[in-house]
């Protein structure tokens, strides 16, 4: 059964915790155990938030505790990309089951400290209390700005181009496939690849780096919640009409494999299944030219999926079947309740 | 029975909630509604983190959810004043019951507003989701440090005396009130009086300052476990033994005679209670005669409570009947449940 939180104590618990996401921090003043953190940071200080609950955004048959703490981590430091920051600190809030494992938190603390490893982000505070549900985990990160001014959301305008990084649908496509009853002919080799999209999510942070140090992206957004309602957002806040090429949308060759199979539209996944922690946003016309190459010689894929048109805010679809306007539809909380739970 | 989050949407409800949080605060370049804030500081940045959680920190019919809403600030400002620092922006996280009722969540965003109103602070984003468990709010505070360096647990010295602001144990006289079966001879009074302690805390951010802005302030904690865990802390942390004289710690009379009709020891309120948000720590001798008049100045009451003596840490107290080692015995989340639930 292992060790239970109640017979180590909270104090006891959080020196285990602390144990292993503890890092060397050049900005740090003060690291984790006193009442706050104290970080030197030179430029505008860019801040986000972000609660897991088990059960909602992952279960444990279908994901192991080291990725839920990977993951935790990602959404937030995408975020922050996202605005054309690089984050650099987290703090770490867990409220837990009475009956919860030291083994399973130790296991999300890993993940933390892989991610935190590999984006090169330190853990400097936390809090630790109980709950008679479901364990909540809910990251904080901090970082600074890059460029001159933020990547915001809202400055698309009519002639722009539409792009997306890397490519969209991965994780919802294999959260699809945990949830079949029967299993497909699908090679080990394409499970593989889905259940990577899913529990290593790669934060586009190079790509907002290069977005936010040269002139021309005129909004972004990460993709958390499916393609769909983050360009929604951008048509919403920017004021204008957004018309995609469903043919353009970046899906790999397991993603659509896996639809066929499963007999259901592999843009589904892209458009409303979400965590693909990838970057969306409009350049203009003019600075395609300096960012598609710069993009390639980073070793980011970055696909040009369609233009900024004049008219009411909304996002039109054009198929082979003709063009149609897609409903914003993502992930809601409290409404749909289908691929996340 | 008002309407349910389920119908309004979460995106519905995060407008909602917005609407009531909105103020201009100058230092944002970013606020709610990105995919992260973006705010500019001048100097390090403190940053702190604090999960409320119902039916452990709180339960509606002990407090209301407007309350509930600014203690939950009221945790998070505490800290940072501990640091040295001023608090200037928050993010909340929400995890949601499915069931969770809109005017609860807004009864909560006007108790957010009310000290961020209060204590000159800005809700710059935040995050909904829902959980099968119980309401989990998690508020990040950041801030700016104020002095040239962070106040911190671990530099109290042999010689030093020890302070502590205001009064304590106020709010746990309340909690054991509330959870008396038979009604004490208490006058409404003393009762409304308990009640603000526990509904109304009050962060110590002028002392704060004060101890930042002149030298001689050697060790610094807030009181939220109650004063005993956060002695100890200060002891652990400074490699010190302090020497309490149980006389001189200030407690209310309102709270001295509930625990007189109720057959307790007030001490106990003060030493083991929690949630008070005074501040305790340490200065150097030679500096008393500089604070206590410039706290007096300010209004801030300030007791000194005893002495940093030489020896093994840990912390003792001088009573009539003799002096006593006490135990840290604060709130454990995992072991000790009592007084909070």
């Amino acid at each position: 059964m292992g060790l239970l939180v109640r017979e180590l104590g909270e104090f006891g618990l959080i020196e285990r915790l602390r144990a292993i996401v503890d890092r060397v921090d050049a900005r740090s003043i003060v690291n984790i155990g006193d009442d706050a953190a104290v970080v030197r940071y030179d430029r505008p200080v860019v801040m986000t938030t972000d609660a897991l609950v088990e059960g909602v955004h992952f279960r444990d048959d279908l994901i192991d505790m080291v990725s839920v703490g990977y993951k935790s981590l990602v959404a937030s430091l995408s975020d922050v990309a996202a605005m054309g920051g690089q984050p650099l600190h987290a703090m770490v809030a867990l409220a837990l089951p009475f009956s919860e494992q030291v083994e399973r938190l130790e296991a999300i603390y890993e993940g933390l400290a892989d991610a935190c490893r590999q984006y090169d982000v330190a853990v400097v505070g936390g809090d630790v209390v109980s709950t008679s549900g479901p364990l909540v985990v809910t990251v904080s990160v901090t970082g600074e700005l890059l460029g001159e001014h933020p990547l915001l959301r809202s400055g698309a305008k009519v002639g722009d181009l539409v792009f997306v990084t890397g490519d969209v649908g991965g994780s919802a496509a294999y959260l699809h496939l945990r949830n079949q009853a029967s299993s497909l002919l699908l090679s080990e080799n394409d499970v593989w690849i889905l259940q990577q999209k899913h529990i290593r999510p790669v934060p586009q942070l190079m790509a907002g780096r290069i977005f936010a140090q040269n002139a021309g992206c005129t909004s972004l957004n990460d993709v958390s919640d499916g393609l769909s309602s983050e360009l929604h957002e951008i048509a919403s806040a920017s004021g204008v009409r957004l018309m995609i090429e469903a043919d353009r949308i970046p899906t790999l060759p397991s993603v659509r494999h896996y639809a066929r199979l499963a007999g259901v539209d592999a843009l589904d996944f892209a458009l409303y299944g979400g965590e693909d922690y990838q970057l969306v946003g409009t350049i203009d016309r003019t600075s395609a030219g300096i960012f598609l190459p710069l993009m390639q010689a980073y070793g980011v894929r970055i696909s040009l999926i369609g233009q900024v048109k004049r008219g009411e805010s909304g996002v039109y679809l054009q198929t082979n079947s003709g063009l149609k306007e897609i409903k914003k539809k993502g992930y809601d909380h409290f409404v749909v309740r289908d691929e996340h739970a």
